[in-house]
C-alpha cells in the first residue's frame, strides 16, 4: 500500500472540515441560545456572473437565509442537515451514492422529501455551502463515458487503493465512475486529448491508430458529458498540462455539448473547476457540412427553436460559437461525426483530423 | 502471438465462406445466362415461430424471392450486394463499423439508400442471408455496456491479438465494445454472473464486494442490453457454465429489458445465439414492491399503456412474466433498483441477494 497522500485524500479531508464547520456554527448557535441560521448563496439566473479569471459562470454575492426562526424554514433546514450528515457517511464510508439513491437513503430514515427533487435541490445547496461538487462527498452521475490511453493510474477507492491500471490495456475504453474520477495520474506518454461524442467514432479513432499517430488519449461522453468526466478531463488539462479537443455532431445538441465541456452548465454555476475554459471545440461545425460537402439532414423544428434558445444564451455570444449558429440558418441542415465515413472509414482520422488540427494550432 | 485459433478467427471463415457463397450464386447465374435470384427469409410476424430447442423465436420457412427479372427487384438486389462486398472489406480489414457509419460509406460510394432505414433493412436481410449476426461482419451497436470481474480475456483484434487483460482490474468496469466482444475467454474464476440495468447499482455491488461473495461476473447495461452484450453474456453461459441472474427496475421497461435478454427481441427473431434462454430474472420484480415495502411511484398511463402492449406478446404467457404483469394491475405502482437503499446502502447486496438467491435455487 502506497503511503503517499492522494489528491482525493485532500479533497476529502477539506470537504470534513467543510462539514464540520457547518455542524459547529448550527450547535454553537443553540448553545448560545439562537435560533441556526445559514447562509446559502443564491443558485438563480440573477445571481450569475462570469469570472473572467475562471473563465467560467459563477454565483454572485446574493445569498439566500435560511432561519429556523421561522417555521417554514425549519422543514428544508433539517432537510439539509440530514444530506450533510449522509454525505459524512459517504466520505468516512468510502461509499459512493447517486442523487437517486440518496433519495432513497432518505426515504427509508425518514427525511420527509416529497420527491426526488426536492432532494436533489438540498444536495446542490450542500454543494453551494461547501464550495465542493457533489463528487467530492461521493455523490456520483448514473451516466459513464469512458477513457482509453498512455495513462496509467493508481486507484484510491477502498479495495483498490494503491493498485495501478494501465488506461492503454484496453481498446474499447475503462468506464470512468467513482475509482477512475479519483484516482491519481501516475504515468503519462500520451500529449493530447481527444473528446468524443459518439461510441462509433471513438472505435474509429482506436481502429486508426489515432491514439498512437497523435499521442492522444480517447475519452467517449456517450452524448452530454457527465459532470465527473468533465472533472476528469479538466484534471487532464491541469495537472498534465494536455491540450482538450472536442469532437461533437455538427447539430444544436452537439454543438452545446461542446460548449457546457467548454463554459460550465447553467445548472452548474455554483460550482467550479468541472468546466474546461482551455479546451477546443475541434468539429463537426456546421461550416463543415459544406466544406466537406458531408451528407447532411434537415433541421427540424425542435432543432431550430433550439438553435434560437443557444442564440441568446450569453455562453454564445463570441466565435466560433456565434459563426456556427449563424451557419445553422444559411444551411437549415445538420450532420453528424460519422458522416466523414462517405469518403471512407479512415477519412476522419487520416485527412480531417490532421488538417483540423494544423488550423487549430496555427491560430 | 498466439498462435492459436480464436473462435472470431472460426466466425470470421464462416462468413467469408458464406459471402463468397452467395457472390458465387449471382456471378454463375450471369455466366448461365439467367437473371440473377436470390431467396431471403421472410422477417415478418407471421414468419416467427418458437422453436422448442433454440428456446427463441426464430423465422419460420417463408421467403421472400428477389430477382433481377422484376425491375424493381433490382434496386434493393444491388443495395444488398453491395453490403455484402462492404462486409467482406470490414473482415478483411479488421475494421467495425455500426449501422449508422455504413449508411455514410453506402452515400460515399454513390449506392442509392433513400435513408439509414433502408441500409438497415439491407443489413438484416444479409443476416438471414448468412445466418450471422451483423456483429459477426463487424457491424457493432452505437452503444456500450461494461463488464468486471474475475475473468481474464485474451484479444483478437488487430493491434491488440494475443494481448490478454484482467477484467477484474478495473471496479468501474471495462467498456464492452468490438474488442472485448471479440475476445477470447482465457481464465475465469468467477461462478455465476449478476446483469444489472443500473448505474447505480453497478457500483454499489462493486463496493459492497458482491463480486468477492458470490464469485461473480458483474455486466452492466446501461439500460436495454445492447446486441454485442448478449451475445458476451451467452458465451459466459455457454462457454464458461455460468449462471447469469439479471436485476432490472420493476417498470415495464425493466420488465422487457430482462425479457430480451432471455427470450430475444421481436426485431432479431432472424439471429440465433443473441439471447440466454437460461438467463433468469431475479429482481426487482413488481411483487417485491409490497413485499420489501420498497419506495415506489404510481404508474404512468405511458407505463400503463406499455403493460397492456407485453401482455399480449407470447413472451409474456408463463410465469414470472405473466403472475409479474398481473401485479402490476393490483398495485398500479412501480419502483426502481436503488429503492432498495430505502433500508441502507448495503441491504440490497447483505439482505436482498442472499435471500433472493437462495430463493431461485431451491427452485
Amino acid at each position: 500500500m502506497s503511503r503517499q497522500i492522494y489528491k482525493a485524500d485532500r479533497v476529502k479531508r477539506s470537504v470534513l472540515t467543510r462539514l464540520k464547520r457547518l455542524g459547529e456554527i448550527v450547535v454553537s448557535d443553540i448553545e448560545n441560545g439562537k435560533f441556526p441560521e445559514l447562509r446559502i448563496p443564491a443558485r438563480t439566473t440573477r445571481n450569475i456572473i462570469y469570472d473572467e479569471d475562471l473563465r467560467q459562470y459563477v454565483l454572485g454575492s446574493r445569498k439566500i437565509e435560511r432561519t429556523t426562526k421561522n417555521i417554514r424554514h425549519l422543514r428544508p433546514f433539517a432537510q439539509l442537515l440530514w444530506i450533510a450528515t449522509f454525505a459524512k457517511q459517504l466520505l468516512k464510508t468510502g461509499k459512493s451514492s447517486t442523487l437517486r439513491d440518496t433519495y432513497y437513503v432518505a426515504i427509508g430514515e425518514g427525511i420527509d422529501f416529497d420527491d426526488q427533487n426536492e432532494s436533489d435541490e438540498m444536495i446542490m445547496q450542500l454543494e453551494c455551502l461547501l464550495d465542493h461538487p457533489r463528487e467530492d462527498f461521493h455523490i456520483f452521475p448514473e451516466e459513464r463515458a469512458s477513457i482509453y490511453g498512455d495513462l496509467i493510474i493508481e486507484y484510491t477507492v477502498p479495495g483498490f487503493r494503491g493498485k495501478r491500471v494501465d488506461l492503454s490495456a484496453h481498446p474499447d475504453g475503462f468506464a470512468i465512475g467513482p475509482a477512475l474520477t479519483t484516482a491519481e495520474f501516475v504515468k503519462c506518454n500520451a500529449e493530447l486529448v481527444f473528446v468524443i461524442e459518439k461510441g462509433a467514432v471513438f472505435s474509429r479513432f482506436v481502429e486508426e491508430g489515432a491514439d498512437k499517430k497523435y499521442k492522444a488519449i480517447l475519452i467517449h461522453t456517450a452524448g452530454q458529458s457527465p459532470r465527473n468526466c468533465r472533472k476528469l478531463i479538466r484534471r487532464l488539462h491541469d495537472e498534465l498540462n494536455l491540450p482538450i479537443y472536442v469532437f461533437t455532431d455538427a447539430d444544436p445538441y452537439g454543438v452545446h455539448i461542446a460548449s457546457v465541456l467548454i463554459h460550465g452548465s447553467a445548472l452548474s454555476a455554483h460550482i467550479k473547476g468541472i468546466n474546461v475554459p482551455d479546451a477546443v471545440w475541434a468539429g463537426v461545425w456546421p461550416s463543415d457540412i459544406r466544406r466537406y460537402r458531408l451528407p447532411s439532414m434537415k433541421l427540424t423544428d425542435r432543432d431550430l427553436k433550439r438553435i434560437k434558445e443557444l442564440e441568446v444564451d450569453p455562453r454564445y455570444q463570441i466565435d466560433p460559437w456565434k459563426r456556427e449558429l449563424k451557419e445553422f440558418w444559411k444551411i437549415k441542415r445538420k450532420a453528424e461525426l460519422e458522416a466523414f465515413s462517405r469518403y471512407g472509414l479512415d477519412f476522419i482520422v487520416k485527412e480531417f483530423l490532421p488538417e483540423r488540427l494544423a488550423e487549430l494550432q496555427k491560430r
